[in-house]
């Protein structure tokens, strides 16, 4: 049972900000109750990047009522200019009492200064509560904010054998419905969705997010070293999301323009013959994609790893066994010489999904 | 994991309806998600009777972006002017295009007309999803509204032999801290609390909502055969509370004259020696206390019971065993003949509260 206390609330406002998670862009999502004399009074959550914060949702639906309440944000209020006033001001005008905060914001332009601010006008402040899951909640925009590159899940579904395909490369189907709902909503919560030119080339995929709902589609991104990608595959010709395709900087001029032409947009990585991996993520940090998918195959799933650039993995294991040397593995790479230097995932967690089960964790990079 | 589906948002819905119970007097807790293109654009929720519905709050949000969109809707729009112009008529002005409802509203002035009205505005609507769900958090509107008699919800702590003190009477404490947390959640979403008036004379509760945060009194209710609560009682004196005490039409006038002389309200329900419960509680109804927390001793609760006035029953069951045959129990009432004409509870449910556990349900009448 749900007890009366400060967290009563404050798991409210997690509650509606995760579920406007994939829709914010590169902003934080954030959730807010403003709560006065044992009632709820206002609620607000953060929708779209450039419209209204939490906070000022909260405070319109609370009107005069908000003198002397409390208001519970998930995120510190901004106290900077962005593409909205800064919200620690209209808690100050509302004359809210006090505001309990679940974390402080990592971005460099508050960091503090909203928590601050707010106290200095002598609005009491705590700071903490519930503030491990709503920094969970938050890692992708935690990540961007401070590093400006993307965070990166990824997201694979093997047998137990930890095989994505059969020997003779048959993938259809490794896990059940249920776990193919929880990665479209999976794409609806990431900005980006990476594959390499080899799952292109197999299957060619739409990589669209089909849910019961409409949708958000994330960006495609394709790493396709030597521009492989035909003309004729669905994401360069169904026009459903935008396509960026990552090659070298050896790759061939032409067919580079026969792709912008279809409408395709192009990074160049690298000047070796395979895309330089840490440079691509600099590259799609700076377009501003904020946090990707890599649903790829065991070879780019092994150079992303290898590369320490996954941030988070999960991985989707069907109760079978398939065997076979040959047959595709989930991570396709040389592999270290010791158990000892093998990659741990830390704070692992364990959930079923239909027949299937998801083991997700964060990777802990020592060799990187 | 949560799929992104039509139940992604109305579990929003719910949840947001749910932090509100106890806030909205006899009106039902009600949310709604507004969402469009993939992307949730207004949220809002019932937060005070006579104050703005869940669409008005939701559809204020989403502004001129509603056109097009789904509303999800926990219970049926209203299609009424109540306290406040009908919903159906801001979704119909706000031109959604579809709208999903958990629920149909029991109040026989909607009952499908609001679904109805929609309709025949060309607007597509859904009904039940997740509707079992609504229909529980709302049992106390639900029953109100049709019956125009308070929901009560029985709250009892014993040891696992169903004693609530020992054979000396002594009972602090049966359960522990997190069982009375919960109680005082129970309290503040309840508009009434009851017992009997042994337990005024034996303990002089103050029947108060302590949360950690501020919370709502419910109305104290002292069941009062023949006005032996003192003028010195907390109930009387401190005035945090309204009280409202109930008594026989034998019980004296000049003690009554003094209980209201000291701010007491009094209800005066049946001729005989002991309070007529069924018309206590038909009378608590017309004073609009539409739910009622039973907290009372083992005669009380016995009564109710017996009478087939508890709807909801919630058992508190410390882990232990205190024995002793004159120790007051649950329910003192003189017992069934047959093991088969107890009265069972249907929709079990067993939760842990700390080292404690509490097991709900509701009780079948056959014998009444």
């Amino acid at each position: 049972m749900d007890i009366l206390n400060d967290s009563y609330y404050m798991s409210l406002a997690l509650d509606m900000a995760e579920k406007a998670a994939g829709q914010t862009d590169i902003n934080p999502i954030v959730g807010c109750v403003v709560v006065k004399d044992g009632r709820i009074i206002g609620i607000g959550t953060h929708l779209k990047r450039g419209t209204g914060h939490a906070e000022v949702h909260a405070l319109q639906m609370a009107g005069e009522e908000a003198e002397g309440a409390t208001a519970y944000v998930t995120l510190e209020p901004c106290s900077h200019f962005g593409k909205t006033p800064p919200c620690c001001e209209r808690l100050i005008d509302a004359k809210v009492a006090r505001v309990v905060v679940a974390t402080t914001d990592p971005n460099p332009q508050v960091a503090g200064r909203g928590i601050e601010r707010l106290r200095e006008c002598g609005i009491e402040v705590e700071v903490g509560l519930l503030g491990e899951r709503s920094n969970q909640m938050n890692e992708k925009f935690n990540k961007y904010i401070t590093t400006k590159l993307p965070f990166v899940t990824l997201k694979t579904a093997s047998t137990l054998d930890g095989k994505i395909a059969s020997r003779t490369g048959d993938s259809r189907w490794v896990t059940g419905s249920a776990a193919r709902e929880q990665v479209h909503t999976l794409r609806h919560q990431h900005m980006g969705i990476m594959v390499g030119i080899g799952t292109v080339l197999a299957d060619d995929p739409q990589l669209t997010t089909r849910a019961d709902v409409p949708a958000l589609h994330p960006v495609r991104i394709v790493i396709d070293s030597s521009l492989k990608l035909p003309l004729t595959a669905h994401v360069v010709t169904d026009r459903t999301a935008r396509t960026i395709v990552i090659a070298t900087e050896q790759a061939d001029d032409a067919k580079a323009q026969e792709l912008l032409t279809a409408g395709v947009e192009l990074i160049r990585a690298g000047s070796g013959e395979q895309v330089d991996l840490p440079e691509a993520m600099r590259k799609l940090g700076e377009l501003e994609i904020g946090s990707i998918l890599l649903e790829g195959g065991g070879k780019l799933n092994g150079a992303m790893l290898t590369a320490g650039l996954i941030d988070k993995i999960m991985l989707y294991m069907a109760p079978k066994i398939i065997g076979g040397a040959a047959a595709p593995g989930t991570f396709d790479f040389e592999g270290f010489e010791k158990m000892a230097q093998a990659i741990e995932l830390e704070r692992t967690q364990v959930e079923q999904a239909g027949a299937d089960i998801c083991i997700s964790g964060y990777p802990v990079y020592r060799h990187v």
